[in-house]
């Protein structure tokens, strides 16, 4: 294989390229071709100047790639000497089957390397203004897949009302079963909760209300489409007043 | 107060520049002044060229400066016009304090941002060859300080051994009281475990084993100060080998 080969996962962070690593955007800028998913934006993709841009990603309407075949695709493209991005929105290793991926690549004896990325478990919260863990609040935070309402409630059944924060990744479609699960596991009704949607780009939109309120919650529609994260526990009623909505300050003043 | 006037809690990454993001490097290079832990590694550090460095950070032996003196010191240096960036090891909202800052500088009239980072809580089992969460055997992982191990118990108590991912930071030097409590509730002996030690810096070391042998990790001596983050459940058995620790392949070739 040639000594170029390389597979690099890496995460895309929550959307905005300001939120990208620093090695994430070198590997974008040398990759010969790109795969990505539905989540990842056009200013991300962009980056990409040099490279094929393959989209393996759901979209409405229509199947995602087989997962077997995008790492088909990665390993002979990697076999023709390339270097590969396999880019995901977030992170690749938190429900992303970066694990998967790499396990393929792997037993394929294709030389690969994880570029972390800034989750959107940790930063669609933040730039809503909600911190997962605060002192006197919470020390621990779950992150949960959401899109499976009975799995959900297996994980979360012994859980203590109110012990750790609840970050749920893909349930916004579910969110009315997830809350019912938790209510009648002794979660009171009034348990601050909140969506974030589309953290860090145009359409960023948080709703905040309370665990009972979270299946009536009113979302904008142009945002009903983006990836949306909930956040359910004390920590979701502090409200910072950041100023990452204005202009950047560092562009306007130097 | 001076149009210039900003304050970015800025997340450093798990060490290594490359995990920077390309936000946080503008702002460090911006950066008149930086309050920063000890965890922050000089490479990072040496990214602030312009601005004078304040380490407020615990250090063996002595105290770390008390928080309301950095939040003094912060919002002193914005009233006099400087860029601040008040820059974390990982994340500033996990276990940083990030929210307890924001709430004082929104407090003092600071226009202030959050510029999200990678968190070692996820990073640092990705760069150890671990996924947080992997389909067929974690849909969900509990990321929980370990220093206080009473408070360890009282959270993870009620969730059934082996349900999800448990990501232990700051729970090294408790991790046998951790290890005890788990299996007191039923977790079993060989449940995988794992301790990413300096994720992404010279010092990186991973152990594996199970549970019970936790307490009896060996550690390589170099490695024992540096932040370590547990693993505990079944994608700890998963070792995809990555080509992280190769020289970059991007400089050698391009």
């Amino acid at each position: 294989m040639s000594p170029r080969a390389l597979v690099s996962l890496v995460g895309a962070g929550p959307g905005h390229p300001d939120y990208l690593t620093v090695k994430g955007l070198r590997r974008l800028q040398s990759a010969d071709v790109v795969f990505h998913d539905a989540l990842v934006t056009p200013e991300v993709l962009a980056l990409a100047v040099n490279a094929e841009r393959v989209d393996v990603g759901k979209r409405a309407g229509r199947d995602s790639t087989p997962q077997q075949v995008i790492e088909a695709a990665m390993i002979a493209s990697a076999r023709r000497g390339l270097r590969v991005v396999r880019l995901k929105g977030g992170d690749s290793f938190v429900f992303g089957r970066g694990g998967e991926e790499a396990l393929a690549l792997e037993a394929a004896g294709i030389p690969f390397e994880i570029v972390p990325g800034v989750s959107a478990a940790i930063a669609a919260p933040a730039l809503g203004g909600i911190p997962i863990t605060h002192r006197g609040i919470s020390s621990a935070a779950l992150i949960i897949n959401g899109s499976d309402p009975v799995e959900f409630e297996r994980i979360t059944a012994g859980l203590a009302p109110g012990s750790c924060t609840l970050v749920v990744m893909m349930g916004f479609r579910t969110r009315e079963a997830l809350a019912d699960a938790l209510i009648d596991r002794g979660w009171p009704a009034a348990t601050p909760a909140a969506i974030v949607v589309g953290a860090s780009t145009a359409h960023e939109f948080t709703w905040r209300g309370s665990l009972s309120e979270l299946a009536i919650a009113a979302i904008a529609p142009s945002s009903r489409d983006r990836p949306g994260t909930l956040i359910i526990g004390g920590v979701a009623s502090l409200q910072l007043r950041l100023t990452n909505g204005v202009p950047d300050l560092a562009e306007v003043v130097s």
